[in-house]
């Protein structure tokens, strides 16, 4: 696959994303708060006539907000009717497929700068009901219907992958940790915490205490969700929007002398079901949309500086980093304890807290790790800036890898 | 707008859309129904490896079915697996939009043959229920939330129009009149019956006889659903699905010797609230989107052969006619009962039943517009088929017009 024409990105955007801030607000202004921010970035100026069209990156208004057409919306609300506005539904990939999509449209000569965003308000419903709500994006017939939700489909991938390669919870925790510390340092994310000092917190509050985190992580304040998944190994639910710019290469220097631009993209679907699978210890969309992404990029992934990876639960971190090629399969865990994937490691992963401490705005997600991508790449990414960082990727997945999305991205 | 490389569409299947018959169908069975007939259509063949890109256009299943990210689970049940799929929603317009998004995927070199459908399963759900969901199209804040729906909201239009123009319910009549005639002669359309015989038959049931259609249709048999739109002023709810495949003007002659070209495209958004905008009795999406997608095929509307224009209800089919540029603002019903949009009239509109008759499965709508127009251009529209069609114009609206899509076909 090769482009007709290459692609930037030249802004991007976004809210914090949190479970309680945004209580009072709907996706549209969600939405247009992170897309006006995304405006803002250009750094040579851009205003909103200068968009030619509008992607919107959504799992389910339709039932957290009983609102549809999202794209028609936000382009109401935002005011740059009347461009042509699409909404993108792919589960938790609908952003990062929102801009493969984007990506496209330029490549087609039909556009020279469409503006890209996710956003997702999910917490007007119960627990109970984002639960439900959410495996309507797993196999409604062999899955939701039965009592399957995505805690229960990611455990069987745990302990497919701890029976295979003998990997362990712990080697999980230690990736839950590591998020933590990078969320404690971004300024966006919703748990800007240690997850030692909310060990503390929590602890203090109901009369416990705690020597280290292995032993909070192992106590019952982290109880066992679906085995042997437990609460820290889980990204919260969340509200929040992200937002970005792409431009032709044509363009993209009149808006920035920085432009970010596009270097690989793949995509891949697999089976919903997971009794489909012939492995449940790897994502084979993973395997596909990145090779895919390195060939058209040219590079290997040991040509990453950083990756950007949908850890929706922790093992889910583990099947990335092994099926992106940075680490052996079964190897994904421990190199997590031996601090490889942290913000000074050979790869630093999650460099913003990842879906588990930055939050999980299912429509938002995709976009907001390309936001941090081309804050990296520019070197401006504040606490969690990765030392000469030039390649990056995203890798954002739709439910239980039935959709992946892997994007590369480099100066 | 100009595209990178030129497209055609190569094979098209539907499903005949119905209120009763799919009952104990999901939408995958109706996707995979439509996917395959469009398939054997390929007449110098083509099998499911040849798919490089599944996109599928739909409303909302998450309501209807329960089933989100219905991009992977077309891929999965078609059995094309791992190419990338992807779930486009932008309300009624969405397998029009989804075409859009195909050809540009196309346009940009990423793929050369992307298969794109789209369908909908309502019937699911009660009347009252379908309504609601719908409502999701419109803006929840200021329509839905406070009762607003789709007929309410197109009966302004109408009373908008009567008011400026003077034109007529009767009028409006006319448009129902004519597209029952058409659906009667399509094997794909839900209401195979001229209206004349449907007052005989439910008159004979309910002790009425009516000299003619008029009289019927002013009848108690013919209630008012928002003043001044009656019942056979509305489309139908529907189960359905369409799907046409589309392939590089390279590879197009590789499949078939008669592929139907891709002229021009153009799409639009506009405000989503009637009360945002300047005037009801004009669709700005409709004259935007139509004048880029003219401008880009290089023709005038009077080259147009035959449309397919979204007439959800009979007034829209007067807005899309006047906006198109067919007729003079305010003369869009007075051409329909001359018999001028008639399938021997000057511009055969809605050749196969149009919404009214064939049947609205949202978001099959516009992949089946294309399909009749694919048929049309090869002269295999059977006893509906326009005379020297050599060029086909669909029309797809979503909504009240926030979204809107205009593409040009040629021989």
């Amino acid at each position: 696959m090769g482009l007709a024409r290459g692609v930037a990105v030249v802004g991007a955007g976004m809210t914090r994303f949190h479970h309680k801030l945004h209580l009072d607000k709907t996706s549209r202004d969600l939405f247009v708060e992170a897309a006006l921010e995304a405006l803002d970035s250009v750094d040579k100026g851009m205003n909103l006539r200068d968009i030619e069209a509008l992607y919107v990156g959504n799992f389910s208004s339709d039932a957290f907000e009983h609102q549809g057409h999202l794209g028609a919306i936000m382009a109401d609300w935002l005011g740059v009717t009347p461009v042509p506005s699409v909404r993108i539904e792919d589960a938790c990939a609908s952003s990062g497929v929102a801009i493969q999509l984007g990506i496209l449209a330029i490549a087609s000569g039909a556009f020279d700068v469409v503006m890209v965003g996710g956003v997702e308000k999910m917490r007007n419903l119960s627990t109970e009901e984002v639960t439900d709500t959410l495996a309507m994006a797993a196999d409604e017939i062999y899955e939701a219907s039965v009592g399957a939700t995505f805690p229960g489909l990611y455990a069987s991938m745990a302990t497919a992958h701890f029976a295979k390669y003998g990997s362990t919870w712990e080697e999980l925790a230690a990736i839950s940790i590591k998020n933590h510390h990078n969320g404690s340092l971004n300024p966006k994310a919703q748990f800007q915490e240690e997850i030692m000092d909310m060990a503390r917190r929590w602890g203090a509050r109901r009369g416990y205490s705690f020597k280290d985190e292995m032993e909070f992580l192992r106590s019952p304040l982290n109880p066992v969700v679906a085995y042997p998944l437990r609460l820290f190994d889980c990204c919260p639910t969340s509200d929040g929007a992200a937002v970005v710019i792409l431009a032709s290469e044509e363009v993209a220097k009149k808006f920035t002398d920085t432009p970010i631009y596009v270097r690989g993209i793949g995509q891949a679907s697999d089976t919903m079901a997971l009794h489909d699978r012939e492995d449940l210890t790897t994502l084979k969309g993973t395997r596909i949309a990145s090779r895919t992404a390195y060939r058209m990029a040219g590079i290997e992934p040991r040509d990453v500086d950083l990756a950007e990876v949908h850890d929706c639960f922790t093992i889910a971190e583990v099947l990335a980093t092994e099926d992106l090629g940075f680490f052996p399969k079964g190897e994904g865990g421990k190199a997590a304890v031996e601090g490889r994937t942290a913000l000074d490691g050979e790869i630093p992963v999650n460099p913003d807290g990842g879906l588990k401490a930055k939050g999980h705005p299912v429509g938002a997600t995709g976009a907001s790790m390309v936001y941090e991508v081309f804050k990296q790449l520019r070197g401006e990414a504040g606490r969690v800036q990765v030392d000469d960082a030039e390649v990056g990727l995203i890798h954002n997945v739709g439910a239980s890898g039935g959709t992946v999305v892997v994007q590369i991205y480099g100066r």
